[in-house]
């Protein structure tokens, strides 16, 4: 099948890879119409993290084309949204809300197809897969479930983590996909104030457009001043950290209000340490990492069919499969926030 | 007045000091009845924090001698448990549940007499005072009052902040007053197995006593091993982190299960530091630190009067305040748990 490779570090290409088939009872083969870059390919495409080389991608959303013989809940030409990892839905850890720690669970890569590629076998199925209603959805309507996938998960796991309820104050560090989905995250959730630290014109108006009542461009020991100016000296109640580096961490810890929380989302590089001093006199909490996707994605998805929410909008770079590479160096120059690669042209 | 004093480290003597007076229409003055010392007390008494010379100590409960013009709730001969920070409960952080952060607020020492003293003038005394009613308690009831005034209120913001709840799972690090408190709080609030950490058979004993279901003696690596082999390899949902090291804290998130929580009030050392990847991959939070001991102190008081909890039980060693050297050396050579200081003769 037509499928991106990762060869190697800046080496992301389009070419052929065997086709997964279903092996297991319990698999579905999975028909990918959409899928999209996410910010953690891109540190494999750095060579800051390992990657096996092969099918690469873990965020899509695709049409059922067969399933194995126990799958119960979905069939052949059902609409679906696939989470970044899969899971049975049935032992301990998923009962208990964490998905991603499935006893029996894992990820995509050469044993199943990659999510960049026509055709993933998805293990699983019946716990992985969220079947989506209706048909003839809008592309407006497509671009945001498959955001569902991941990158709108995650920025609600940062906000949830990190306590989010009506009327909170909350500032988000990070402008890049996942932030912008903090920020949407926190005004769904309820907040009243949302400090979006950005400097980015683009990211900026998805901020405001997702709900930031305020942006700041500051950063560093600016940022942490024009946050306690703007919170009369207190600092806010939520700090979401939407970056992984060090120092957007410790940014979030200073900014959080004593008693407040951390809700940190971003895969942590080597420089990141947590202040525990910070932690223990003035109680401010760290909550968050890898998003329990498939438990968020059935919540989110109602807002996401009403139109109420639309966390497509952070996709501003298209290719096809064929242009993957492209995809890539997009998101590596800054030249996109999210790239989305579509596999069928539009209906 | 006498009182102890801090002339450095080892060396805390029963002397003199001036008598405190009140300066404030907010201040009362206390006559302490019953004093003790605290685990953050030895980190001044070995040298490894800073402290004023002078009044130390800043855990008591007494009788209320004298108010200022402005105080409302409180009249002389009233019976009351100070926290071991004084707030005036009207400010925004007090309201928000964080009175230890209150923006008017401030510990005890030369400015108001310290807690192991005959007297001390509490500040904001309408906002730090509890009011005990009833009169004529029993030796063990008080007890367990003066225990409210720190160090069960510190256990039981580690087993709150761990997310403690109606059958959780949980493991205690560190059986000194603190996690021997953390044991009774997560009794109280509903765990149904709690796991203690303790190779002191007195200890031990206690933390049964007050509701640990299991007991380990294991330390680092085999303390790690014995509560996953408890835990089908999952570890607890709650790590209750209660002794301030850098192993202990890694050994509380070794033991929580994907997921958990790790609440943490040990007052940490220099070489404790967060596994941020724990936190990120596992799912693992951290929440802690100065406990509220304001608020918790009116949720916990009837239980201490009914007898439902029983958090005196911690203090396994009594001098009265001319020794008061040997109750630091008694903690600092470890024959005592905590060291409970009598002010006036039992009735």
């Amino acid at each position: 099948m037509r499928a991106a490779i990762f060869n190697g570090p800046r080496d992301v290409t389009f070419g052929e890879l065997p086709d997964p088939a279903i092996t297991d009872p319990t698999d579905a083969l999975v028909r990918v119409t959409l899928a999209c870059v996410c910010g953690s390919d891109l540190w494999y495409y750095r060579g800051a993290a390992p990657h096996e080389p092969g099918a690469i991608g873990h965020e899509f959303i695709g049409i059922v084309e067969a399933v194995g013989s126990a799958v119960t809940t979905l069939a052949e030409g059902d609409f679906v949204i696939a989470p970044f990892l899969y899971s049975d839905g049935t032992c301990e850890m998923c009962l208990a809300g964490w998905p991603a720690h499935c006893l029996n669970g894992g990820g995509w890569g050469n044993a199943t197809g990659g999510g960049q590629g026509e055709r993933v076998r998805v293990p699983l199925a019946d716990g992985t897969l969220v079947k989506v209603p209706g048909s003839g959805h809008s592309e407006g309507v497509l671009r945001s479930l498959l955001a569902l996938s991941d990158v709108m998960c995650t920025g609600w796991h940062a906000a949830v983590s990190g306590g989010v309820r009506q009327g909170s104050t909350v500032a988000v560090v990070g402008d890049g996909a996942v932030g912008l989905s903090a920020v949407l995250a926190s005004k769904r959730l309820g907040a009243s104030r949302i400090i979006s630290l950005s400097r980015n014109p683009v990211r900026q108006a998805i901020a405001r457009e997702f709900g930031a009542t305020d942006v700041i461009a500051e950063r560093g020991d600016a940022a942490v001043e024009a946050v306690r100016a703007m919170t009369r000296g207190l600092g806010v109640e939520a700090a979401l950290e939407c970056v992984g580096t060090g120092e957007s961490l410790s940014t979030a810890f200073r900014i959080a209000r004593s008693g407040g929380m951390v809700g940190a989302v971003g895969v942590p590089q080597h420089d990141s340490v947590v202040p525990v001093q910070t932690v223990i006199f003035r109680n401010v909490g760290l909550r968050g990492g890898v998003a329990p996707a498939r438990k968020y994605i059935p919540e989110l998805l109602p807002a996401v069919l009403s139109g109420a929410i639309n966390p497509g909008l952070v996709f501003d770079h298209e290719t096809d499969l064929e242009h993957i590479a492209e995809a890539y160096a997009a998101m590596d120059e800054r030249r996109a926030t999210k790239s989305l690669v579509r596999l069928e042209a539009r209906a």
